[in-house]
């Protein structure tokens, strides 16, 4: 069965691969894309910029850009993708969430809310739950569900593959892609023959997120994972693909190929845009590999790419990649958005 | 007193830069160039395919390439500097040593050697006593002296700096320039839109090399330090300048003013090439330096660069930068050669 | 009905895009590889380091690479890709078509010799007469067909496209990628932060092809068309596709529309890899494309794109813009082939 | 004698170059530097984001900056150069030259103006005349003068040499580095791995400029150049350095070897900073240069570099290059401030 969907904040980088990843998806039809107020009453061909190396679906560049408010949105909308500004986010999506909208966010804010589910559905669908929490808590018929930052759920899928060996400790630095901070955010002056070790925020994220997706969730209240978390963030010069550079502390022993064996097996979802499996693993005998040109679109880009598995005196250390507008942004709210269908909250 | 100088395959990309340091150094005077057998016999100016952004010297370009062999050099050279391929420099710098030349070696092969000193002035230059085991064992009237790896070399000053607080651990990761690897070393293809999270045995030396730097030498015997080195090093498109995000453990509470400080008040050398101060360290206010564009080229190439300094968990994090064919290469190199000069070595 | 097809130095960049394009063609079936010495016997997945962002397909993984020569490929071929170095290639192509094979070949040897057709099947079908000439001045069974240089080939469908206004010199200057130099053919030391103002005999290949292409022939001879052409080649740093500014001088009056519809309503041809339309035309409400990297996959990599038409006091001026290992090499050689087929000779 | 002058729009990149050219400079002493309304007050360090590669002047930066009009400049400043947006520059320029300031401007406004002289000093010095007619026509006491767009500067030395053999009709294309629209101006998504083929107005400004800068003035009234110039415009990923292919047509014989010489002998201009010479020429040995990162620097910024120089049917072929935000902005009004020094119009 089809579920109605919408796009807040559809004229961006973020808002176009949406558009992009729910072209020909099989449960979601695309009815209804928001924007800001100088957009409102534009169809959407006329109001975006389009920027993705498709071309614009016909239905949605005729569809009329919507205002981003309960008032502009049809009633019989089942679910909300939203990429608005966080500022932005912070004040609509919780009156959408009270007006009965359920909103499947790849916004920055309320991530670390108590009552806000913060998922990857492959890792922890179970924290879907604190749905019932949030809906007590804030008197919504809607509900409001969070995908972490791009850089974040590049790794944590292989830090939960390790899990079983007793994870303690992570130490990660991160290559990040331009385009994970929007079409004008970094400047070529900036980034030609450059690096910039400092994306504002981005550590704090992926030390806080990290612990909460990792964490457990009883029924009523959610734990943080016990590991810590310390991160180095650098943007570098190129287009998509963040890579990262994983030292992980572990208590049990676990050889190089133990742990590849973790990741390779480590269960995907049955949701349609689940990859399988959900990580790539790279053997010794490719130790270039990840790289972000060649293994970005690995999955349709939901794919994890993992590599480069080697002892250290406390564990493993390793390489993982994803595609950040893709697995990092909107795929990751898409995702959601068919978990929230599997499972009956739309 | 002036001293005469050589340099062994001059035309590679470190030995012109070799060329670009000597130029007008105070106490080296750059009489002889030697290169494969294909080049000598020729000019230097036809042997070579000049690179570097500043003009060949005039009378370099003029002198005749040499074969490098003890019988192709003058007697009267005091001092040898090595850019050679590291399997050609495994045997040609022994038996130029034992022929009674002493070597200033960015040759990688021998780094590791119990009876030869790897040295960085400002940290360690009681470790040229090495050079006293080595003409005992080898019974050589020459000597041999390494500097690290470039990589390495980019992040043991700050390290050093740290040791006051007790170093017990290290995670480090590297975006290194393409320049590290020659001329030729990364095609295009490789590396636009792109980063390779693989350097062949660069993991290696920066694990190994760190520790012996930082050990000590009883006169005798060098100990290595005891902390734990774990590295991850990629190639990224920059042109020049290695830049590192480095998680250090420490056993003594150092909050990240105490670390700056410590950092902006290690002590250079009072050698020509040695910046005055040792390590640039940007402040909280500047939390986006260094920039490989930006600082490789502060304190003309030889000064290396710390910022982002933050408390962890275990200790700090911080950013380290150096210019990696200046002080990570030909300029560490010189700054050897200075060093044997001062203490009488030559 | 099936012609069974093999690829002369299949290992290489322009090798694997043949095996990239030929995998799910409607009419070709790959049956043999071929390399250098050193590779034959392997089987491709072993010869090979494959590097094209689709994986390589099994059955072709297990083929087992052959030499290059008469004796060590099998009678029943019907048709060979030649991607061979041209030195190579001036040797074997003629040992070849003595021996019976049909070769079509992307490498540049004797694309000007007055009996090997040179052809683009879109705009210069008609040509391939010359092989019947070629057949009886060279005594050979088989036959030679080539298609032009990548950089040629971009230019020249819109060239045809202006012949209807009196084409009378062309000035062009090229902004190409690195992947025309091969995969190693371009350093990263040379092109990050640059462009070179020079490709060895580029220029001399735009200039002589463009005017045999658009040459007529009677049957028995071909004339080369009157237009003079002046090129300048730069090398720039993308990764693929080649732009191209050129300045047409007509002898008729044509407004920007006329040329773009001129362009927009040449015909392609009927045969599977050949797009329609052939060109794709921006108008001025998109002053800013073609674009590298936003157009060159059009029409599968096959499609020939313009844009930024306006008036000169002698003609027009506008850009253009195709993929250089796909339109401009592994599939000008493929669509040379399906003309070969639909015409009869195979 | 020294002259003391100011800087319009002093925090912006073309600004920052102002300051670094003028730091040592011989004849002028930088003591004062304004800024739109919400940086006025601040000190200058406070104001502006420093990005040149070389440290703020200790003396500029503690200069208190001071609103853009009449009223806040000291009546003692004896020439502005003003890098301000042309907008802002074509209301307030008039303002200052009628409160009787001399202003030498790299703002586009009123370049073509036929009272306004655009000059560049090796070329055109005797335009500087038309100050009179401005003076007149305007009741003036200041004065206003202009230097050309960085693509036009790049070239016009260069036509300048080849009006000797009667200049008939340029073709020309430009490979432009990202610095020439400003530090925001150029987004990494937009240029990394790919190249623009438009700059808004910029071919404009190459086609019409040029005329003017190469016309001839006979004391009353300036006539252009009959030269026909067609121009097309790219952005390409590199930092700076304008590298341009052109095409010459020409009434009279000249051999390649005729025109190089005809560029190296060009006379540069007796100014603090014109270089000598005026144009580097690389011959037919170096094919491959100019290129944008070698030879940007050449003469500190302020030379023309030239090279492949060929024959073409109609006249030669070859490229140029020079550093776009010195010689081809603030470099180019110093130099203009100097020439109005020189010939007493300050």
């Amino acid at each position: 069965m089809t579920q109605r969907v919408g796009i807040l904040g559809a004229t961006g980088a973020v808002g176009q691969r949406f558009i992009q990843l729910l072209e020909d998806h099989p449960e979601f039809d695309l009815v209804c894309v928001t924007a800001s107020g100088e957009s409102a009453g534009k169809s959407y061909r006329d109001a975006a910029k389009w920027r993705v190396d498709t071309p614009i679906p016909e239905d949605v560049a005729e569809l009329v850009v919507r205002e981003t408010s309960p008032e502009a949105i049809p009633d019989d909308v089942d679910l909300l993708f939203s990429s608005l500004p966080s500022g932005v986010a912070a004040e609509v999506e919780p009156e959408l969430c009270e007006a009965g909208y359920v909103v499947s966010s790849n916004s920055s804010n309320d991530r670390m809310a108590p009552d806000v589910p913060l998922t990857i559905p492959e890792i922890n669908p179970d924290h879907l739950g604190l749905i019932e929490v949030q809906r007590e808590e804030r008197g919504w018929d809607g509900a409001l569900l969070k995908n972490p930052n791009c850089s974040t759920i590049t790794m944590v899928p292989t830090l939960a593959a390790l899990d079983e060996f007793g994870l303690e400790r992570v130490h990660v630095s991160t290559l990040q892609a331009v385009s994970g901070a929007g079409y004008s955010g970094v400047t070529s002056m900036e980034i030609l023959d450059n690096a910039i070790p400092h994306i504002g925020g981005e550590e704090e994220k992926m030390e806080s997120e990290s612990r909460k997706l990792l964490g457990s969730f009883d029924g009523a209240e959610l734990s943080m994972h016990e590991a810590e978390v310390a991160a180095s963030c650098n943007r570098i010069p190129t287009l998509d693909g963040h890579l990262e550079n994983v030292f992980a502390e572990l208590t049990a022993d676990a050889d190089p190929e133990d742990v590849r064996e973790a990741m390779r097996s480590f269960p995907g979802a049955d949701l349609p845009s689940s990859p399988d499996p959900l990580i790539h693993v790279f053997g010794p005998e490719d130790p270039e590999r990840p790289q972000p040109r060649m293994d970005r679109m690995r999955g349709g880009g939901m794919q994890v790419v993992a590599g480069g598995v080697q002892s250290t005196p406390e564990g493993v250390k390793y390489n993982c990649l994803a595609h950040n507008t893709i697995r990092g942004a909107a795929g990751a709210s898409v995702l959601n958005g068919e978990l929230l269908a599997a499972e009956g909250w739309i």
